[in-house]
């Protein structure tokens, strides 16, 4: 089975928003083993959205739609789905109760505007909507299926996950797809392809296996994907080119799947039953961000300090003025009485900073912007890395926390840093 | 003159990779007035792309493309652009020494892999790449316009903004197309309609200008769009739109375009001398990232501290003991309580706190997940607004920032909270 997905909105094309919602319907039929042929993104535009709807049920056995189903003017979908299915529409009082629920909860009383979105295509099945109050519409017609979904992500998230999915993993039967990713970071796409071999080394003469390189500035995935007559097959072969490519990277593998490092870090910390205290400067805090997006981080992070000022190094982290004067804030000394000195006030076991200069002012011929050294503190040692990053003040930050966060997983696995 | 963009690469097929490059290159097309009528999304597969252009460079003036160009065996792209053109590969110099120097900047030795990328379709004008290895393609064939680029989105943007929008700038002329975007946040997308009031009543009879609603988890984006005669009748429209939209929601209405609250808030900060401190709790460092994300914001922001434990509410922010005990870390009293603790302990004029429970757990009949605190203190006042926030964890750390920052900004403005 072969989808095609159709985004609908001027905001798409204008390149306001970007589309999130792809992916995630790409993903979640993945899993199912429905192959995404193609996507689409057109205007609200009655005649784009009734050619590309055709176009894409002439081509696919499903067409999935999301975005104008909003309670303002310029959402037209619904119309141009009752003229694509010459139909009308009908109240259905069950999105009509989801919509004043969802107000009542909120505390709102229920618009005309909002209560305007219970009416639906006469002869679909309508998908209650569990976070807002646009309904979709499912049609199964002549083998095929169309759906119609909003294009908030939340609510056409909650869809795909409570009728889109469990619908097509019952009905739908294929060829089983695997896919493993493997996350890496701290190495350049091109020197971890000479690590890891040739594709043909790994998987000789086997066509149902594939390999992808993925990189962003934050490091490179693997996506292994292979697909076979049987899970079991399936599995096997991935175990076995997952286990050549670890032979060679697995240093700078720090997950697989979709993991980030701060549920890597925070998972090891849990085991090790450890501590944890951050003292942010040029990371402004993204650290601490970071490590409490994890559930349950509360166990294991203490506290952070974002010293943005050299008066809050010197107060709140001890850090010796001598060492700013002699050293600048940007150095390996105040790096390591950073994260010595936010370990120490805050009765933790592991202490993390970092210090430099993010840009787009500040930097020098000797510091110029990107430079930053990251510290690490426990009971046993102290120390500091160099890094220099290019790239704009954004991507500096996020460099930088992802390295030392890396530098975190790698001293609590006591593997080469 | 009409454009398509069609992205290349199986990772995005199978959802694992967000495409923003769509949005970007749109956006910039926009600015020199070339609607994007469609974007397509295809993966690494030979015949997909050959058809796509086809059907692209048929349909229209001009065809972006990107990704695909990368030094692995995944990366297709250059050889399909060959076979498409009837042409062969050539070095290029300027692309050779561009690699050479990249990878000295970073101090790497030059792999035979990236070497090969500066072999490029003869007949090309080449675009060199600022950011990476892989140039860019132009053709410019019988009036029309075919334009290859990578797939990393920071190596496109450099593209994008060096070539090809000072390219069309120059070459393109025709009706002129301006948008103002209003971003609103702390009002839901159907009450902002109702105070807006219908779109024929603010410009009756006028199909030269459309408004649309574009709403997020973090506030209501208006968008208003006229396409003109001249850039003068554009921009009067548009200023006359505005003040209608303005006299009915002007307090709920943060910035003109693309500006984030950190931004507004920090102009507000500088031109009123001011400096501030925060102290976060269940958004966990995401408002200091938010805030330090602004070059300059170290003249006003002084330092946050993350205060996760109850020990550090304590021992940072001289939260008192019987507050915590009596009232609960979160309550009005512990957040007014910190937000006085940061300011006074960092010698600023204001402090901002967070209290709240993020989830997934943790919450109770009384203090439900999503509960939220925010203090604010400055010499004169100090108080705490109450918040309820649905969705998952990192939405209401999301929602929490974008709520404090803009208590702030209303206190900056003194209008009503």
């Amino acid at each position: 089975m072969q989808a095609e997905i159709v985004s609908i909105g001027d905001e798409l094309l204008i390149g306001q928003v970007i589309n999130s919602n792809q992916a995630f319907i790409a993903e979640q039929l993945n899993g199912v083993g429905i192959d995404v042929a193609r996507m689409t993104t057109i205007g609200d535009s009655e005649q784009a959205i009734l050619s590309s709807f055709q176009q894409a049920l002439d081509r696919s056995d499903i067409v999935l739609t999301t975005g104008g189903l909003g309670p303002t003017h310029d959402d037209i979908t619904r119309a141009v789905v009752c003229k694509f299915f010459k139909t009308d529409l009908v109240l259905d009082t069950a999105a009509l109760q989801n919509i004043k629920q969802l107000f009542g909860r909120r505390g709102l009383e229920v618009t005309k505007i909002n209560e305007g979105q219970a009416l639906v295509p006469r002869g679909c099945t309508v998908i209650q909507n569990a976070f807002g109050t646009a309904p979709g519409y499912f049609f199964n017609r002549k083998g095929k299926y169309f759906i119609v979904m909003p294009g908030v992500p939340s609510e056409m998230k909650g869809m795909m996950e409570n009728f889109v999915v469990p619908y097509f993993t019952e009905h739908v039967h294929g060829l089983v797809i695997r896919h493993r990713t493997l996350k890496t970071t701290g190495i350049p796409e091109s020197y971890l392809a000479d690590k890891i071999g040739s594709v043909e080394s790994l998987f000789p003469q086997n066509s149902k296996i594939s390999l992808a390189y993925l990189p962003s500035f934050l490091g490179v995935r693997l996506r292994i994907t292979v697909k076979e007559t049987s899970i079991d097959r399936a599995e096997a072969a991935i175990r076995e080119v997952e286990r050549k490519i670890r032979a060679n990277a697995e240093k700078y593998i720090y997950a697989a799947g979709e993991e980030e490092l701060e549920h890597v870090v925070g998972k090891l910390l849990t085991e090790r039953k450890l501590k944890i205290a951050v003292a942010e400067s040029c990371t402004g805090g993204l650290i601490a961000d970071r490590i409490t997006d994890v559930p349950g981080s509360s166990s294991y992070f203490e506290r952070g300090i974002v010293t943005y000022s050299n008066e809050s190094k010197l107060a709140e982290l001890s850090v010796p003025l001598s060492f700013i004067q002699q050293h600048g804030a940007v150095s390996r000394e105040v790096a390591e009485a950073m994260a010595l000195g936010v370990r120490t006030k805050s009765n933790v076991d592991i202490g993390i900073s970092t210090t430099g200069i993010a840009g787009p002012t500040g930097g020098t011929p000797e510091k110029p912007v990107g430079l930053v050294w990251i510290g690490y503190s426990d009971r046993h040692e102290t120390l500091a890395l160099k890094f220099t990053f290019v790239n704009d003040r954004r991507r500096v930050k996020e460099r930088t926390a992802q390295a030392a966060l890396d530098l975190l997983r790698r001293k609590l696995l006591k593997i080469s840093i």
